[in-house]
């Protein structure tokens, strides 16, 4: 039984953004040298998520669209205010309430198989890393077990 | 350490559509001959989702309900038209923009542990492969993992 | 390979709550003896999700009313009436049409890497049980993987 993991660094270049991480995520699991298992893809932040689907660019705006309905960037936040006083207002802080709701919503992990040293992706699915309070230096966590 | 994995072929009979694979994942479960454990239920699919939740069609209703009001069928997605100039508007082409969106916000994949040679259900849990773009083929994969 | 579960018993005090199991979730992983793998949190309920994210009180109330406008409390859900049919009426029923909604939204499930026996959690991250329709005793399982 393998363990490999490894940290993908990435780095978003706007506020909101899709990443895709597939052929990254691939090189992962072919160093790993795993032919029968699964990939577990993972985000250590509290305002990244993840998401598995199309890389339509038409699509990620229609999904952006959802989301910025859902949760608003022009709506009042606590935590802005919160942010606002742990800063003493200075540029340190970010209003970025509306960036961790929209990650609790994506969710932090997703589990993929990894089928004849192959992540098990059909039709036009690409692995996400979606970004939320970018700019920034980023990294995800790619956990790759089997045999 | 065992690695057993199937495919579960289904089929939807409707645009959106909870499908209940609980005794379908169980009996995977079953030949897999793992104990103690966990079984990966993935989708590997850009318009369908998983979730866990009680079998009752009035509340799977009522969630419809919810999704629909985040993502309504009657909005402008932007992916339809691209969709619409990939198949120069023949009948291949679907107006599936909020199926994705659906997809995206319940996720690809939900882990559940084996306890026992069973999954570990309580209450009133079932196991759903979600349509939000019938009718189809379709199908799912369960990993089962463990000893 | 090793493979620890255990369940966490818990018991929220107010009807919709975060619950940061982190701590006792970090202790299980240490009575697992595993140093490199991951652990399973998973939710075996119908009512209640999990996320992963910053245990900032006004942030955690932000997130409540975004769950609030898209799930509200006060709409009509029709598995009440089915709850209510079910228990004639009398004081075992309860109207939660909205707390299964808001936790097929968050899900049952989340993977977290272990790293040098250490949840791989950084900046603020926190694991939280998520109550939806409280207050009630609960459980959730954690299942430790790895070498």
């Amino acid at each position: 039984m393998k363990i490999h993991k490894e940290r993908i660094d990435l780095e978003s270049k706007s506020q909101i953004e899709f990443m895709d991480m597939t052929d990254q995520i691939q090189e992962v699991v072919d160093r790993s040298g795993v032919r029968e298992g699964q990939a577990l893809i993972y985000v250590p932040h509290t305002t990244m998520g993840i998401a598995i689907n199309h890389n339509e660019p038409m699509l990620l705006q229609d999904f952006m669209r959802v989301l910025y309905k859902i949760v608003p960037v022009d709506a009042q936040y606590s935590h802005d205010l919160f942010e606002l006083r742990r800063t003493s207002g200075t540029a340190d802080g970010r209003s970025n309430g509306h960036s961790h709701c929209k990650a609790i919503l994506l969710g932090n992990s997703e589990v993929v198989p990894v089928e004849k040293g192959k992540l098990l992706l059909t039709e036009r699915q690409s692995i996400f890393a979606v970004e939320f309070d970018g700019s920034r230096k980023r990294d995800i966590v790619v956990q790759v077990t089997g045999l």
